[in-house]
Order: structure tokens, then C-alpha cells, then sequence
């Protein structure tokens, strides 16, 4: 089975965590296809094994039985459907592209993860395995189910996700961290500023601390850590409406003694969750202010691999493309190859084909770019061979 | 009729804008208590005339036919009655303070008044004028029609208003500006922070640019003008509810593209209106997100009369005193005798007795402050005559 016919096949599987519209049965008929398929395609020798997630929904881990070297990951949920397709959203290939959810992000993906095991038995290499899992882009339930319950192979050397990079390497991902914070003030007369203590003007203080502490942990590679405030909502308290919601008012001669605000932060390994929040209390104990809620709702690293450990990926890549090219890993959103780096310190990279539109109406990924993709895991896996 | 049973009797009529509960007249018992009691005390020399504002409310005009040297000006409404008073709304008294909304803010102040023409009248002292005039707590539509409609008095000296000031005089009252503000940036995903524009972060470069302009307004007197971010709200529009108001989510890895703020100033003499709405209007420019509301709401002006101008009511204040006081016109909240400093380029002064709870539950006026006011002012008048 070529590369392309099995995108097709797996983007034709609805796998959405929404159960709106088309898409609503999880990844288990995906699961199922690969499952199905790897089993008919791959000898006996080879263990494809099922670990429960969550209720109907599962991880599916495959090897040869030899100890694992090179680990290929794909997870297997897309983003719901959205609105405003003009193709179908199941499957439709136009000239060199072909569209559908999940054809980018990343079913294409998965698919050269299969022909690729495939290849590596067809050749006899022994040591490629592979992860498909569940559950990336909510709440990264597939992961950390995998991390939290397999032991490091003692072998491994690289561990590559092929999501949709553009056929560049991507190093390493910024963290993040998202929180909440509610300042409460005092009201006053904004006449007699000294009557009152505003409470915006403490988290602009707050929001300040965090821009310098960001500053301070410039990475090479990332730069610095950029801070996203989300949303700020500030003024006087009157109440609550009938959906238990503050009301509040904003009027010009009162000081205002309610904020809140969301705020995300885009990290890199330099900084912490403990410096971040010990940063924001320290601003706000520095006013007149009080904290009365720090709620970190998220927190994720970074990770970030060296370039010399990614020398198997860069051959086989210079082999088919002729050069060897990065992306910006500043520009990334986080992925959670990052809690496999950070729990076994392994070498890893995301390196996938060319897509268009992931997580908005007509998605697609660049056909030739999924074959070419496709021919440097195949390089990759024969680059293990001569490397051992 | 002796200054405490003036006040007395002014307090018992209801005068506030508000309809809600006991009180919804708006000036109109006041001022005939005014006209009638001024009509029957003052020969017919004195000129009492009513100022049609709006509706049903009235200016009164006072003066005794002769040339005005000295004017004294006082409001007749009050602001809304509101909640937890402890005390009769209406007048009450308790040892040395007569409670009653008004008492302080500035019914008695209305009374020395009245009781300062009488005297004059009693001690034939030309030249002494009063204006009584509505709606000082909301819109100034008094004070507007009035000094739109009144030739400055050629041998005018001084304008005295005897709101309660701690019988301190308060030479100035720092001016008001209030706008709202909403920018618009771009969405945008919060992992690549130049998809997007952050509206809040425009608004935060407008900010810091109003705060920098205010520093550089110092003011001897006055003190640096400062900033009330009175409200603010920042996030991603999802539309609007039934109600029509906009529904702005907070949702951490989006770059919001809303911000909606009240800002409101208090300012000194060296700044203008156009300045503020220009630093307001250069600082988002100079990002990438745009202005696409700047509505001032409301721009009055200060108002500052040097010491020197104001010996008539020193030496007043020192004869009753024993000293001179200045409070610090910083504290004061805006007062719209600045229109007649504006407009005539007269000296004025705010000058009355002791009050506290001014515009919450359970206003008063302390008894002895105001006896003592009272004195001051017929002092006053007796300078006039020393002066001339």
C-alpha cells in the first residue's frame, strides 16, 4: 500500500474528539485500521500491542521484538471539524494537494510511519518502532498514559514525530504556561487618588515583572519567552448576573478594585512554573493591591535537542533533499514529543511533510512533499543500519 | 432666621436628581424656599430673578441693584439619596452635626449665603450678589447656563462657593477628563506571537504614553496629573448577546484582538484636551493595532487663583481664624465654579464649614463649623466695605 491510498483511507476515518457534525467517534476506527493493517503487513515477529488509554480509546505500540532504536510517533485525534469547508472534509485530493481534517495533522503523518515499519521489515532492519496514540490536541491523555508506563529502551538513539514541519527539522518547541489571576484593590475617588488602590494598575506591575524576567532568559535557539495576556477584564464589582457572572462596571471617577486576567507564557528550558508564579506574587506584594487567586491552569516545558544528535535525520534528509534545513522552533506550537525528551533525555525531533490550514477549514498536505517525506524515513531507517 | 435653622429647612426639601425612593423634586421646593425667604428678608432694592435652566429648573440671581464686587454661589441639588443611612435623610440632629443628604454637600452652604445677604442688606454693604443655581452634581447644566448668559460684572473681586472645604480654603480644583477607548488588533495564535496583534498590549504603549505625559505636567500646586484606568476589558470577540453586549472570551493561547478601556484624568492647567487625545492617538499608531473608538466623554478644565488674589478671605478667615489655611486643592474633586475662573478670569475660592459622608449614607455638617463659616463670611463682606 503506497503512502498516498493510506492518507486517504485514514483521513476518510473520522477521528474527533468533537462529537459535533461528521466527526464525533474518537480515534477508534483509526486505531483499528492501522491495527488491522500492520498486522496483515508485518510478520508474526513483530509485537503491535494495545494500551488503554481511556474508555474505548487506545494507544497502539509496535516492534520488532529487537530493542528499539529509532521510535516513530503520530498521534491519531484530529481537531474538530469546524466551519467553511469548501472540500470534503473527509477526503478529496485536488491537483497536487489533498484535503481533509487530519490530512496535515497528521494522518499523513501516520501513514509514513506504516510504509515506513513496513520498509524496515521488507529490508530486515532490525530496531524501528512505533507509537500511535491518542488524544494530542486536547489533553495529551495518549502521551502520558505511554510515558508514564514504558521504560526507556536502552538503545533508543531518536525518536521522530512527522508532523507537518515543511520538511524542515524541528529541534525543539517552546513550553507553556497559562494561569489566572484576580487582583483585588480598593474603590476610591479617582479625585483623591491616595482614597482608593487600582487594582489594574497592580497587575501591570505584575505584567511587567514577567516581561523582564523573560527578557532575562534569552535562549539562542528560541530567543526570549514571549507573554500572551489573553484577557483582562477590570473595574468595579456590582454584583453578579443570573449565569453567576461578575457584573462590572467601568466608571470613570470610581478606582477600580477588581482585575483578572489570563495570562500564557511561551517558555523556553530556562524558566520555571515556580519563577513564574513566585515572579507574578512578588510584583503584586510589591502594591497596594492583593492577590486573591493564582491559578496555574497549564504547565508544560520545552525541550530542545542538539543539533549533532540529530545527525541520522540530517543524512537521510540531505540524501533526498540535497541539504539539510531547520525551522524556527520559536515558531512551533507545543507538541507533546517534549514530555518524551524531558522524561528519558533522548535526542528528538519533529520532521513531517508540507501542510496547509492544520486545525481550519481546508486542511491539506502537499502530496509530493508526503512522498518525499516518506523517502527520508525510509533513508532514515537505513541510515540505523549503517550507524550500528 | 439664624444659619442652623436655614440649613434645617433646606435639608427637609427633597432636591436630588434621582427618582428613586424619597427623594425626586429636583430643586423646585428649594429654590421657592429660596426665592420666598430672600423676597420677605431683602428690601425691595434687591433684584431676585429665576434663570430658566431646563423643564421645571431654575437658576436663582440675587444682587442688590448695585455693581457686584463679591458673588457668592451655591447649588441646590443633591445627589441621590442612596442606602444605610442610619440617620433621617431629611435632617436630624445629634449633639454638634446635623445629619441629612445635603447637610454638608451644600445646603448650609446655600444658608450662609442666604444669611450673608441679609447681613449685608442689615449693615448696608453694596455690591454683594448670589447665584443659587441646579444640577452641580450631574451635567452643570446651571453653571452653563448661567455663565453663557451672564456679562462678566465689571468690578466683580471675588467668587466664593462654600462647599464644605474644613474651612480651609482651596484656592483650585484640578480638572477632569474622561474617555473610552477601544482598539482593535488582529487574532492570532499565541505559540507564533507575530500571527497576531494583542490589542491589550496597544492599549498598555497608550497608557504608559498618558502616564509619561502627566509626569512631565508637574504642577506646584497641584501636584502631576494622574490616571484612572477606571475599566478595561481585553479578549477575543465571540459576538453579542441579547442584550447587545459584545461577548469577549478569555482564552489563553489566542492573541486577543479587543480592548475596550475608561480612562479618566485629573488634570492641571498645563495640559489641554487635544494633548491628551494626541498622545492617545501617537501611541497606537505607533503599534500595529488601531484605534477605532477615542470618545471623550467629558473634558472640564482646572482652575487655580493665586494666594495673592485671595486676601479679602485670608483676612476674613484670619479675624474668626486666629490663622490661615489652605487645603491641598489635589484632594479636591472637580468643581464647576472653575467655569466662572475660566470664563472671567476672576479670582474664585471653594470656602465652607466642616462635612463628612459627603455623597454616601449619613452625611452631616458639623454645627460649630458652620456658625463659624457663617462669620467668616460676614467678615468677608465687612472687608468688602474696608476694601473699597
Amino acid at each position: 500500500m503506497d503512502v498516498v491510498s493510506l492518507t486517504e483511507k485514514l483521513v476518510s476515518l473520522p477521528s474527533s474528539q468533537s462529537s459535533k457534525g461528521l466527526v464525533g467517534n474518537f480515534e477508534a476506527d483509526t486505531e483499528q485500521f492501522i491495527f488491522n493493517t500492520l498486522r496483515e503487513k508485518l510478520s508474526n515477529q513483530w509485537k503491535i500491542r494495545r494500551q488503554k488509554v481511556v474508555n474505548d480509546r487506545y494507544n497502539l505500540i509496535v516492534d520488532d521484538g529487537t530493542p528499539t532504536q529509532l521510535l516513530l510517533i503520530g498521534h491519531m485525534d484530529v481537531v474538530e471539524p469546524g466551519e467553511a469547508w469548501s472540500k470534503n472534509i473527509l477526503g478529496e485530493s485536488v491537483g497536487n494537494l489533498l484535503y481533509g481534517r487530519g490530512s496535515a495533522d497528521m494522518k499523513s503523518g501516520d501513514a509514513i510511519i506504516m510504509t515506513t515499519l513496513m520498509y524496515a521489515a521488507s529490508q530486515n532492519i532490525p530496531g524501528v518502532a512505533a507509537l500511535f496514540y491518542c488524544d494530542e490536541e486536547y489533553e495529551f491523555l495518549g502521551m502520558k498514559k505511554y510515558i508514564n508506563n514504558t521504560p526507556k529502551p536502552e538503545f533508543l538513539k531518536l525518536v521522530v514525530c512527522p508532523e507537518p514541519t515543511d520538511m524542515k527539522i524541528r529541534q525543539g518547541v517552546r513550553g507553556c504556561f497559562e494561569c489566572k489571576l484576580i487582583i483585588r484593590g480598593k474603590r476610591g475617588h479617582s479625585a483623591r487618588p491616595n482614597s482608593g488602590v487600582n487594582a489594574y494598575r497592580a497587575l501591570a506591575v505584575a505584567i511587567n515583572a514577567v516581561d523582564n524576567l523573560c527578557k532575562e532568559k534569552n535562549n539562542t535557539v528560541f530567543g526570549v519567552p514571549t507573554v500572551n495576556v489573553a484577557g483582562l477584564s477590570c473595574g468595579t464589582i456590582k454584583g453578579t448576573d443570573y449565569s453567576g457572572n461578575k457584573i462590572i462596571e467601568h466608571t470613570g471617577n470610581v478606582i477600580p478594585d477588581y482585575c483578572e486576567a489570563t495570562l500564557e507564557l511561551r517558555i523556553t528550558p530556562e524558566i520555571a512554573q515556580e519563577e513564574i508564579e513566585n515572579t507574578l506574587r512578588t510584583a503584586i506584594q510589591s502594591t497596594n493591591a492583593s492577590l486573591t487567586l493564582l491559578e496555574t491552569s497549564f504547565f508544560v516545558g520545552s525541550y530542545l535537542t542538539k543539533k549533532e544528535d540529530l545527525n541520522l535525520l540530517e543524512a537521510a534528509q540531505k540524501i533526498i533533499r540535497g541539504d539539510i534545513q531547520y525551522d524556527n522552533p520559536a515558531n512551533g506550537g507545543y507538541s507533546d514529543i517534549q514530555m518524551i525528551s524531558e522524561k528519558w533525555q533522548i535526542p528528538c525531533a519533529l520532521f513531517g511533510p508540507t501542510g496547509t490550514n492544520m486545525h481550519s477549514a481546508d486542511e491539506s498536505v502537499d502530496i509530493k512533499s508526503l512522498k518525499k517525506t516518506e523517502s527520508i524515513f525510509h533513508k532514515l531507517v537505513d541510515q540505523l543500519r549503517i550507524s550500528s
